[in-house]
Formats: structure tokens, sequence, C-alpha cells
């Protein structure tokens, strides 16, 4: 039952919270022990804040929750592929494991040569057409 | 009288002030129009948080200040070189200039080859000495 898919839709729907607000549809979840301790949506423009990434609010969220900084024991599900801010507090986060939903070949973190913790395990491609279809349908109705 | 070497010396007082809570001493300001609009120092024990960073909070505090996410008009002077995860807020927020007191070589992303904006100026070596004591001082006597 709780197979990547199903925190990966998790994350899809933080995702369409976010576009209804007019954000960027971008979500994550993340996962302790089979289930969702910490959850985010972009909230860009809402909150005026560059910072405001779906990730970054879930780090800090799950970090609140267990009460230590570190989320040794933790899996993200992110629907499109962390960019290099994320990416770099997913490092000093040492999650255990992010599965990404699409890839973002221009502003992701894997294309410029980014590392992660050394014991960070990345999947990608987890309801990747969902995941992709959501940021490309708000990018075209934008223009 | 506005000099880098001015408003340096206030990041290292908030640097200081990180350093009173036993915090790693690294602290920043941002400059717009001669006038500090946001200071940060590094939070990230008192808070748990491994995005409380000192930039991180000065980049959410001077949008707040603004009432933008942008800071196109603005200056950051910050003690220590910007790791991966600040670089890349540096980068989304379009900032003109970043004034940098000591350099990183192993966690800042000069070496790591990442951009910030096209358009931000970066200027490295203002009280590089005072900036780099302070670090080094503080992990000798965490060993």
């Amino acid at each position: 039952m709780f197979s990547h898919e199903y925190f990966m839709k998790m994350a899809l729907l933080e995702a369409e919270a976010a576009k209804d607000l007019q954000e960027v549809p971008i979500g994550c979840v993340i996962v302790m022990n089979e289930r969702v301790i910490a959850r985010g949506h972009n909230l860009t423009e809402q909150l005026n804040d560059v910072t405001a990434h779906a990730e970054m609010q879930a780090i800090t969220s799950a970090a609140n929750f267990i009460g230590g900084k570190y989320l040794k024991d933790c899996t993200m599900y992110v629907t499109l592929e962390p960019c290099v801010m994320c990416a770099g507090a997913l490092a000093w986060s040492q999650i255990s494991k992010v599965v990404i939903g699409a890839r973002d070949e221009k502003r992701g973190f894997i294309n410029k040569k980014l590392q992660l913790h050394p014991k960070t395990e990345i999947i990608t491609g987890i309801l990747e057409n969902e995941c992709s279809v959501l940021v490309k349908a708000f990018f075209k109705e934008k223009r």
C-alpha cells in the first residue's frame, strides 16, 4: 500500500494546493516510518519570499516535528526536481531518500552536478507525467 | 563613511551575536540606499533547523521590508562565503551585489562553479581576516 506512488500522490495534492493559489504548482511531503510528518507547497507569491519553496517549508516543518535538525530516517517526495537552494538544504539535512516526480533540466540540481549528502538515495521518475503536466499546463496558461 | 568595511563591521556584529549563542559565528546585513534593511545571524542550533542560515533569514526579512520578493537594489554583506543553499536563494532574489568577508573553499558556492543571477556583482575579501578568525576560533574551541 505505501508505495512511492502513494506518497507522490500526496505530494501532488500539495502541488494542486499551490496551483489553487496561483503559485507554481510544486508540492512535497516528508515521510518517516510510513507516516507523513511534513508537507509543503510553493508559496513564493503569497509570502513574497523567494525562499518559500515547498521543500524548504517541509524541511523546517519536519525538523520541528522531530525536534532535531537532521532528517536521517526520512524520505522526501517532491513533484519537481529540487533547485540549487533546495538541494543545498536537503544536503544539510542529511535526509535518507529523495523521491522526485518530474525532472527540471534547466533549474534542477542534477544537471548542475551538485551532490546531496553522500548517504542520500535519489529516485526519479515516480508519476513523472502527472507531475510534469501540472507544471507545464501552469506556465502555458501564464503565457 | 558608508564603505564596504562599514557594513561588513555590522555583519560581524551579527556574527558575534551568533557566537554568543554557541552558533557557528556567521552574520550578514542587507543594505538598500545606504540603509540596513535586514540582518541575520546563524540560528541553526537554536531553531533546530538547517535552513536557518544568516543569509536565508535576511533574504526573507528584506523581502518583507520591501514588500516584494526581489532584492534588485540591495547589497548583502556576509562574513563568510555563502553555501549552496544560500547561493541558490540569492540567485532567486536577483540581489544586485554580494560582498563577502572570508572565503569558504570547501562549502562555499564559488568553487562549486555555481552562478548567482547574471546581474549580481560579487566582491570578496572585505575584512577577510576578522571574518575568518571568528569562524576558525569557534571550531578550534569546539574540538
